[in-house]
């Protein structure tokens, strides 16, 4: 069961009305790396996992994210705070609030006109926050390792929150949320090698013959290579005809139908196909006098 | 530039139609953790990256995954063929092939009347793909921990999907698939590994008093421990009130707003400040004579 | 800041697993009408809220809503829970567990597969949770009618789900978190009215005009009338001339164009103009021969 | 049937070509309280509604939102009108069309470069309109309050979109919309409280012991009561431990699954359990030479 | 502006309950070549038109096609109209529900559950409906071949409905419905070579050397040609190092940067550069002992 | 299988940085008209094609597409290469670093902090690419026409970029992916010609009562007509009469229910029907004091 305290668990001091920055802001209340994201991305592994220690870290850190929604998302409303109240009030010129609201050229408009000021679930560009971010899929070897780079990557955005801020006291409480972030990775990574093995992920081990090799699909003039394909464990495969058809098979697709099947499919096709000739074609029709290459006999049109 | 041949890399032998089969079989074609998010996840990543080697390993793997992703989307072709021509062609009685395509209970009706029986761009629940599913954002050090989770997490897919599959071309390649995505994690990890140092990800580095606290946020009768907050690099912390304002402040947030804003934020509030007092609400005015428990009063409508 | 304690708000008793009908229960976890919709709802409407008052209400509702997310989220895990190990320990036969997957004929297999039989944030289809289910606007007594509305529905669909659930520990927690649903609409009502006035919401009056008039677009044989259309608050328009540019003009649209934007329009409108005549189309050139009544004169063709 | 007058149902008089503006105007031609969610909410509602009466009026004001998407959109195109044809013809310098398009700041570049200067069904960031806006599921006493505070929310964000307007015969549309958004809140109000008791919704009644109690979730230095949770009808909860197993129970999950499952959940949970000790992790690997803080003993690497 | 008749444009007759049935016709409904779609694609062109005539043609259709909308919404409510009741009443054995919503095998569990037998804007498998399925981009050459595109899809859908469907009432209404497509497809079409010339659309001109070049990017152990390679108006391009950069350049890509963004991209270059070597990995931490095949020294772990 | 290249098929020469420009080249990266979407298209087409020569174009086209793909992205990546280096290095003011992600005005602020300067799959406006653009069913003579009208649209997509690009080295590689949709589009155009007859698709033919009609459905005062309504093959229906219930039934749906569902539908309608009166209202009880124009008897409310 959730609970909750007033205090938030950092004190949030905004220096002064901001919307354009509020609106960066979104991206970590309401976007793909944002605290949402976390707390969902651990509250709904919590629920499913077996295992009563791992179970207990997920619940700490996903209660620890949803702490920190709040925090976020109180700095988007401190710094919409005075424009929120601008434009219920409309207290100004019209002509001044247009500008006020389109003056950041970062979408910040859509939050005033469409949410009033308060921080929306979207990501600073407006998108609504979606599920389709959350890729857990219920193994915990997989779900540590989504973790790990979750966390990753929410460092990084908070890293480059702060690079674009000037104000203090929010630099300052973004400092403190993305030293959590490096914090949870820990976390996460020491769960990760608690489970042991972990690689390859899951029951069924490789095929072996497939399993150390390396295709090299892309080439040019100079031929790179690096640890994630040199050495005695990987076969760099480069050869384009020993990439093919790896199986040793024709390389086609086939299936067996049953009589009845391959007639129909065989009367669809007769149906469908192909003519050949070179027929007048709608373009022809449109190409206007004199376009004469787009087919070798325009002439036949009319 | 990307180029293609005809063969395919693995070859695809399906012993007969399974429309319910099929249907499972998008999820790795237009599903989260399916070929085109490998892909889009590497190649989008591979455009913008500066290391010559990465770069080539990224567009490697990335054009490996498009033929990945042909080679389950020809399966689903295949196991979809037959129904595709009876429905094309209407070659049964009308009531057989309703039950055709809502025999398998599985979604595969929106893959025929939808789709035609070709491989759409769905997961196997019918959702259309979309880039939410690709995590990229930019930094190596992130990208490359997000493409290792990825292929941990389609192994597993594949794992499941074979767990469920008994047609045994089909098995086979999804066995080559589920390999290959074993021999892609280790490419990414071995050029994670070769960045140093790459943990915490980005130049910030963490606020030292808040990069080694574990907050235990998720409390019950036993307290849980292990590797994740246990040992001598991490401050334990299970008071509630050293939880609460870590930073010292007050745990309130503030913004500070010139006169002129303070008047409309002070008048909004006046205009919609909620008044003491028990009123009549719609639910007392719907809840019907005797309701006695919703409202203090009910005789004091009408 | 939120804390959790380990105990759920509602014991959880599950008599079996039942993987057909944990994906029914997703309805009320990551559906629209469900527990994260409603927590996410409130807890950013408390965020922008300045009423201290309603600020509590709202964080207190939307604390319990995360706690009905545990509940619920803990239901699908236990009634998935039989189903999530046999899948990844493969302990059957292969034909079966496609079996089990596809039993339910209600989209359990993309649990299953997907996601594992965890619970994830989609609705009882498989579409992942959107924010576009939020409709907060920023003002409390639209928010406030908008939570009205939303407790209402989610009432409804436990109650649906009640009606199609025979296992006796999941209908009693059902019926609990359906109560609640009462509960806090009747909260989110007294909140309500307790703002005064609170129609209509803002600040601008409506155009006296337009206020009381009821506009009979719908025509028929009959002419229903209703409390909503009739008594003399009411004025009934139902001559169509008379809903028509109602306000007295031409019922045209006009824009005042500088001369040289009025001079682009018109050489784009030139260019683009449609001439008279029957012309040849692609439908005649694909029409075949003897498709008479595709075009006036198909013997033009060729 | 619907038929179509060419007329509007109020004209339109714009006075000036302004791309930026158009934009805005979106919110309510494609965003989630615009005109289409509000016709197709009534317009579902209506087919599936069984009482003549109700039936007949959600068509009349489907009908006349329509209306309305179509002034919405109308504004929309005049004031595009000449951007639109001057990207159309490039009768400008580039650089001066560059600046044109991207001037607004307010996302108008999409509106022009995507969708040519018609107005599109997204809102003004640019999303796109979907149908997880409508939150209609069948039941009027809940569909009817959806519908009071949808039009609430309406009446706001044209409110706002005139708060932000200068040309005057925009405002003066957007004043009739606005107002017709009052008269239909009137109309749902009347439509719902003539069902009676329309409280709770649906057929089932609460839980008794559950029905009138308010959970104090949220808690802090100062106890704020009001309507919501003050007065005979509450039964306010502040005690923690009243709040957790409200059933009295133990406020834990359980299931009964058969010896069979319980074999493979048991054999999952110990392939995947956590051993303690404090493993070497990727981290650490990463951290870098004298990375002290993030591993007890990093020599144990190499 | 629109009015509405209560009579539909068609009658409807439904045999018997179908909710499996009414599932299907969704599709129709809000799936992408729905009726929906149709109308809105029509209806958005219609607003930005400027030919009086096309827009006039625009409106026609767009506003028959909100009445097919209604047409196919009626179908699914009297399908459902049965399945509505019982769940609402619960007039049955709560088993026996359960069976009945889940019967179909497609989705139609959601329609009944969260929709409560109303048609929602969804597709067959309960994707909501999205403005992404509009392609209209503000150019009548274009939009009209979307339009033609988007009417022979519908026909196509509606055709593979009618031959799933045992209804005789069901199958004539959709006998007219795909009627109706193609008389559109054909006015379309008129209006397209309305149009001279259309080919190509707008008015920048093709590059001369590329407009009649075929690159054959696919290649195989036959060289199959057709009409859309072959002929005198066709160039077609065989060779590899012919198909890559066609310009004649390097095939490279490059941006000239001013020395201070070169400095910044040499450093960030440099901080994330790839060392060569064969480091240890999270792989190789996790493979567990013997595992010879991840990395080349698995003893240096430890 | 594919195959890459590491030369791009058009060399890519940007002038300088502009992260503006990047931004409005997203659209044809990861917009709707873009060539991830026409890649797709083409491929998943390809996939369940059964005419050899029809599956090898769109395999070439698709491969193309790729290729285009990766142009565009390149061009992202190249202007926006200098501004991911200051934003990732951090090397300036953090003022002129906010002036700078937001300078453009056109949402690339989305791209720098989220995306890191790399190109997402995101449109102009920052919406993520979905599968619902792909418009595919599976019928060939559907799909080749909206191949034909995808090429159409983003060949102006195109044009328009060019008219807002200044840079030289973009404007031209831009000439050179719209050329190549010129070509795409006489390739599909001349396939779908080869099918004969390819009209109407699929192979129910029209209600022949239906097919030549023309329903005037939106009426004015002036009567315009075009090819697409006029001659000889078309029957004009301009009564609105004749365009209701044109089957010549009463135009009303019903459904014949066994008793046992019309008695709880009947339960249903009379638990829920309209009660006559003028019931007071949650809007009455909102409205304060004289606010005389919202219900008949605003007294009686108190």
């Amino acid at each position: 069961m959730f609970m909750h305290n007033e205090k938030l668990q950092y004190t949030v001091r905004v220096a002064e009305s901001n919307p354009g920055l509020a609106n960066l802001m979104l991206e970590q209340f309401g976007g793909p790396q944002g605290e949402l994201a976390a707390a969902m991305r651990y509250f709904t592994q919590a629920l499913a996992e077996d295992d009563p220690g791992r179970k207990d870290m997920l619940l700490d850190i996903a209660t620890e994210e949803l702490s920190h929604l709040e925090i976020i998302g109180t700095i988007v409303a401190m710094l919409n705070k005075g424009a929120k109240g601008r434009l219920a009030e409309a207290a100004e010129e019209t002509a001044e609030l247009y500008a006020t609201i389109t003056r950041g050229g970062n979408d910040s408009h859509v939050t005033e006109v469409l949410y009033g000021g308060g921080p929306a679930l979207v990501n600073s560009g407006g998108v609504p926050w979606t599920a389709a971010y959350i890729d857990s899929i219920g193994d915990p070897t997989c779900d540590l390792r989504s973790n790990i780079a979750a966390e990753a990557r929410a460092k990084i955005i908070y890293e480059r929150l702060i690079n674009v801020t000037t104000d203090a006291g929010v630099r300052e409480a973004l400092g403190f949320l993305m030293t959590r972030e490096i914090a949870h990775q820990k976390s996460f990574e020491k769960a990760l090698y608690s489970i042991q093995p972990n690689f390859p992920p899951g029951k069924l081990p490789g095929v072996p013959e497939y399993t150390d090799k390396y295709y090299d699909m892309s080439q040019g003039e100079v031929d790179r290579r690096g640890p994630w394909n040199k050495g005695k464990q990987w076969e760099y495969v480069s050869e384009r005809k020993e990439q093919v058809a790896v199986d040793g098979g024709d390389g086609k697709a086939s299936v067996k139908l049953p009589s009845a099947e391959r007639g129909v499919v065989d009367r669809m096709k007769q149906r469908l196909q192909s003519l050949d000739g070179d027929p007048i074609t709608g373009a022809d029709l449109g190409a206007g006098p004199g376009a004469g290459s787009t087919t070798a006999e325009p002439t036949r049109v009319g």
